[in-house]
């Protein structure tokens, strides 16, 4: 089966094709920009894009959007990971967490799918618990320098390189997309 | 004249009411949320806030948002300023900016107005700048208590009680859309 992945951001494009191929599901990447509102949730996020996106492109289409959320600062940098990403940086999050004891954090990916014209938009989400390394380790894009999650040997995402497909908050929502088609992905 | 303030912020709401009257503008305040989309400018935030609002609410009517950007943070946290509040707070600013010389900062202030049915969006904004201070100093909504305005006498905007309103940047763009409403902002 085909379906189209709504993203201006190539790297996730690819990344989602990979990961969506061992469960025969070929991606179609529309290269689009929609308009994400301010909100507490990703699925907040997602459901209001949905909604600007369906009429606009052809179904079946699905968009995806994460972020870190860290508990000692009440899930912050969340919906908003890619501008603190910009900002402030990897530097700017471990000083923040300097002394802090609650190191724990998670990634949250969710998805947004329309299966089908006049079908209602659905909305599935997926985490990797983990925590806040005390200093940036490995290189890779975002947070992934200074994210260790939970099963990965202590290594952070980005010191895992490709590893880190397998076992990552996209990869997991991901997975929710397959068995939601009908498909199942394989490792 | 009379023009609507479209905000969910009754604070906000009494706040333009106070400065307005004094230019003959009587402010009839609309409590509604609308969504904000991310974005890196305020202009931008309240350019599609307008469109969605536009239809909802008679004219005349008019939105605002504001934000503070910090120099040496690229900017950060401007348009997320009510989210950055809430989560890591005025004592995560002050960790962010522990040993920055570079203290530069700006107050940001930015209304959409439709002036009239089937009227063109105008969107107008204006700043104070000042600087980050060393820790709060007085009690005062969000980052008012770390904000030191240029001209305030070294004091915070939380010092200042409300002396605040005659310097502010929220004062100032509403007196932008007071001039092009044609009236006239007395102090």
């Amino acid at each position: 089966m085909r379906i189209r992945f709504v993203t201006s951001n190539e790297h996730k494009a690819e990344e989602a094709a990979e990961i969506l191929r061992s469960g025969g599901i070929e991606v179609e990447w529309v290269d689009l920009e929609y308009p994400e509102i301010q909100a507490d949730s990703l699925e907040e996020v997602v459901s209001f894009s949905l909604e600007w996106v369906s009429g606009r492109v052809e179904t079946p289409f699905f968009i995806e959007d994460a972020g870190m959320f860290i508990d000692a600062l009440s899930g912050f940098p969340g919906p908003y990971s890619s501008y603190v990403f910009r900002t402030i940086g990897n530097q700017g999050i471990i000083r923040l967490m300097e002394g802090v004891s609650n190191r724990r954090a998670k990634f949250y990916s969710v998805i947004g799918l329309v299966a089908g014209r006049g079908m209602k938009a659905e909305v599935m989400g997926a985490g990797v618990p983990g925590r806040i390394a005390e200093r940036p380790r490995g290189i890779g894009w975002g947070f992934d320098p200074i994210f260790i999650p939970e099963g990965g040997g202590g290594l952070t995402y980005a010191e895992m390189g490709r590893r880190k497909n397998e076992i990552s908050h996209r990869r997991r929502a991901l997975e929710l997309l397959a068995d939601r088609l009908g498909a199942k992905i394989v490792k």
